[in-house]
């Protein structure tokens, strides 16, 4: 098994021309990231949430945790809460957490199961097709039509067990095409058959760029993430971040070699996802992945759990960062897995990363800060991430 | 004695359009709230604080704080800090808590006694009618007229021993005349002769619009507020905001019928007020009050206690709510009175608000928030108050 | 020795208009300080960023600091990370704190030693000059010119020990030239030979031009700093801002007749300063010192101990009051001085000062504040400090 023909996904030479103080260079030797205002101002901030993060898929949660038809989670996203809800066995929907009438969140508990929803303000009732049911003192056409006040729909897809949110009210792209080339991996991986065993939220004072661009370069690695590095091929990753040129990817973390897995000393830490639980001799080097930018999201799947970062936008200088673990569904805690173990790498890589983006933002606040060269092999994934930004900002 | 025709002062018949998405529809067959950008936008904030915050009156406290020559009391409101005092035995001024030379607030205790006004900065002081009377180093006329600069004056009224405060500097309208309808009633419970035996003081986070509008509907009484609903009669209630068509109001809470008071059982729970004190057999379903929209104050007095609620804005998405209980002055605690007898139904009844307020400005918030229908009959009393809103917004 | 003599130096009569609401007054008896506006405007404030304080120089620290070479310390302003570090013996330079690479802070610790600046993100390093020397994977010339990309330069001089930083990119003044009339007394009490002993910071609620104007004027200091009365002359204190014409001004405090330095009791505190430790009777009223308007940097030079006060702005409602304490390096705790005695006085007044300026700003924000008359004795440093001010922020 090749990781890195896992890794390297047919996306084309580098093709797009960097990004040079927010002028694209097709002449300079060298990138940079973007002019200090697209940090620290809030009107680009206010657009950003129109041009960007309501024009992508964005992660937010897995099957496994809607089994049954009336099961919901929330999960906030830029200023909007979505609850994500099973309304049939082949049909998963998410609405804004928002009732029709004035407003009123409609569920309040992060989880839980519900017949319909039911503002809890003025009980008007929705089902779990977003329909309104019933509004007190106004039947159906006697004031109003309730055809014309379901519950704002956000999309809702499942990728391979894992389930992404679309913001947007125009057309979304479609999300099996584009990480199409992962299918393979994961059905052979079979990560519907996941179970979360556990999730890490922080806050940062960043701009959620700053983090986006620390998340999408190795160069501070080998100085900064040592317990990653046990276990992760660094030059592998330079060139496997190099071919991130597209918004949707795909591909693995590549392993050092002769490795199984992330962890502390490269060797599984749950029972083999899929098939590979009967395999005697497993492959190293082994894994998958998909992949979201600028609006981060990132999924890794090992031959033995999954870990899937996203990032989620609160202000021009403030921004969350979620990591979930998953293992088999069938794994037992203490027998099959150590979560401890499983979560070792991650949590520690997660902490590393906090103190950087936050200090790496100071200096950008600066008012006479401006982006420096970038590496061309180490910083390659940012300026094609940042060119799609600019390229969505200026959408329509 | 008949709650309902005291709540029903004549108005007039539904004399104004209602609001839809801030347009004046005549044709529509339901109302809504305004949209989003009103709650949400610090730019309307500011103008409202010179449109509509500077243009009412507002309840700031009671006759029976400033007993003495000389008594003040201090409140806050908009961003605004006044002085209530007694300059005289007939005459309560109000002033900005602010001195002339440099802004250093006059007054630090939130209550007290004082001969004149000396501000701790520099020890300019003012008589109790806002007369400079010296700035220590430039006697009056040496190098300004001490005639130039009193102290910044805010209308005080005394409706029936309730004092409002007028923050503009245009002429105040009269609020004698604006609560006629209301004077019969409180001469008779004999509303001067109160004392305040407890206030209770919430910010929430939400505009402040969205705390009226939530105040002016009891559509959401039955399903919300089951300690308030014991002894409020709904169906009255829903037909009296219906009357609420003026800025300035007056009328009771309308209560079910047999019961004396709002209690948590409608037996009295303190003793009865101003001549009622002598009556054996008490009435039912007696009552008075008054109130102010937009910018709410409401005042409910019974034929035992009274109650005044005030807002108090803060910020676009920030605001005060401010809850005041009287019982007569000679009524003995403990004797006459339980305290907590007393506050019980709208202590709880505000904590409910509040969590109400909140979840529904939650989803103001949302981007793809707009207004839904509203209830014509159960929130009837909202449309008015928002195109009295949208008047004084619009308004010279 | 005359310290009347000392506090005045040849500037002019007051050869500037005094302000009146932003607008120059030649004719008028009194001044004002500025409208409302420029103290609660957002706007402002970032312009002032731009307009004042990228234009003087502010203090920063003492040479006894940075005793060896590769010695620093970290001062923030206005939202900027100053290094100061100690090149050669006889040279200090000053760099933002900023990487040139992707922004990150070069140095966390507040002080310390280094032989060169290596960010912790990416080990980019620097040299004691500022000079870039080493980009990991980027050799000099071949992706871009390592002198290109040095660091960002800081403005430092070092007068008589005091240290100063200079934010903007222009030409400095000549700091040494500014305060030439210090030099000789400063010289005598040689001020490179103190020691640090005590340091106190407040964050204060109000905007940084109320600090300002409370400093300017000692209108207030009888009536609220009863301790520093005690030593202070008032009357000659008048005389004396009468003077601070100039942007950059010199002159000690002016001590009550007989007296030999600011303290408890007027005696020294701690051993003289310079030449004057072998003297046997140690002159009265003796002194020096510096200023800086309208950013505030005010250094009080006694026979026997130093203070320093610096403004630190944050934000157009928030503002930083440093205050420092220095003894002659050879003096021993315990033995030479007590140290709660040196802080007594000004650890005092700060604490009235911090009230006095949080509660003006309350009543400089009252929507409808305007600015008072000004004293022309006791207030008439605040004149002059705010038409630099206005020249300032017309300048190009």
């Amino acid at each position: 098994m090749d990781a890195k023909a896992t890794a390297r996904p047919e996306t084309g030479a580098r093709r797009r021309p960097h990004v040079v103080d927010g002028v694209q260079r097709l002449d300079m030797r060298y990138s940079t990231a973007l002019p200090r205002e697209y940090y620290v101002s809030k009107d680009i901030y206010e657009k950003e949430v129109d041009k960007i993060f309501s024009r992508q898929w964005t992660f937010v949660g897995h099957v496994s945790e809607l089994p049954k038809i009336g099961d919901y989670f929330i999960q906030e996203f830029a200023g909007e809460s979505v609850v994500v809800v099973r309304e049939a066995a082949d049909k998963i929907n998410g609405y804004l957490n928002v009732c029709r009438h004035r407003g009123h969140s409609l569920c309040a508990a992060p989880r839980g199961n519900i017949r319909k929803f039911v503002c809890p303000y003025h009980y008007w009732s929705y089902g779990l097709d977003g329909a309104l049911k019933n509004a007190p003192g106004a039947p159906d056409g006697a004031v109003f039509n309730y055809q014309d006040w379901p519950l704002h729909r956000v999309g809702i897809e499942d990728f391979q067990g894992f389930l992404f949110a679309y913001f947007g009210t125009d057309e979304a792209p479609r999300l099996g095409e584009k990480f199409a080339a992962a299918r393979g991996e994961l059905e052979r991986l079979n990560t519907p058959a996941l179970k979360e065993i556990h999730r890490e939220s922080y806050e940062l004072n960043c701009n959620w760029k700053t983090l986006l661009e620390n998340y999408l370069e190795c160069y501070h690695c080998q100085g900064s993430h040592q317990t990653l590095c046990k276990t992760m091929d660094l030059e592998a990753m330079y060139a496997g971040t190099d071919e991130w040129q597209d918004p949707y990817f795909t591909g693995p973390v590549p392993l050092r070699p002769g490795l199984k897995t992330v962890s502390l000393n490269g060797e599984i830490v749950s029972r083999p996802l899929g098939a590979f639980a009967s395999v005697v001799d497993l492959p190293t080097g082994y894994g998958s992945g998909f992949g979201v930018v600028p609006t981060l999201t990132r999924g890794i799947v090992h031959i033995d759990h999954a870990v899937v970062h996203a990032l989620r936008p609160i202000d021009v200088g403030r921004v969350r960062w979620e990591t979930r673990w998953y293992v088999r569904d069938d794994a037992v805690e203490g027998v099959d897995y150590d979560r401890e173990n499983v979560i070792a790498v991650w949590t520690a890589t997660n902490k590393e990363d906090i103190a950087l983006c936050e200090n790496a933002y100071r200096g950008v606040r600066s008012r006479r800060f401006r982006p420096g060269p970038l590496d061309n092999k180490r910083e390659s994934a940012i300026p094609p991430a940042l060119t799609t930004y600019l390229e969505m900002m200026a959408a329509e």
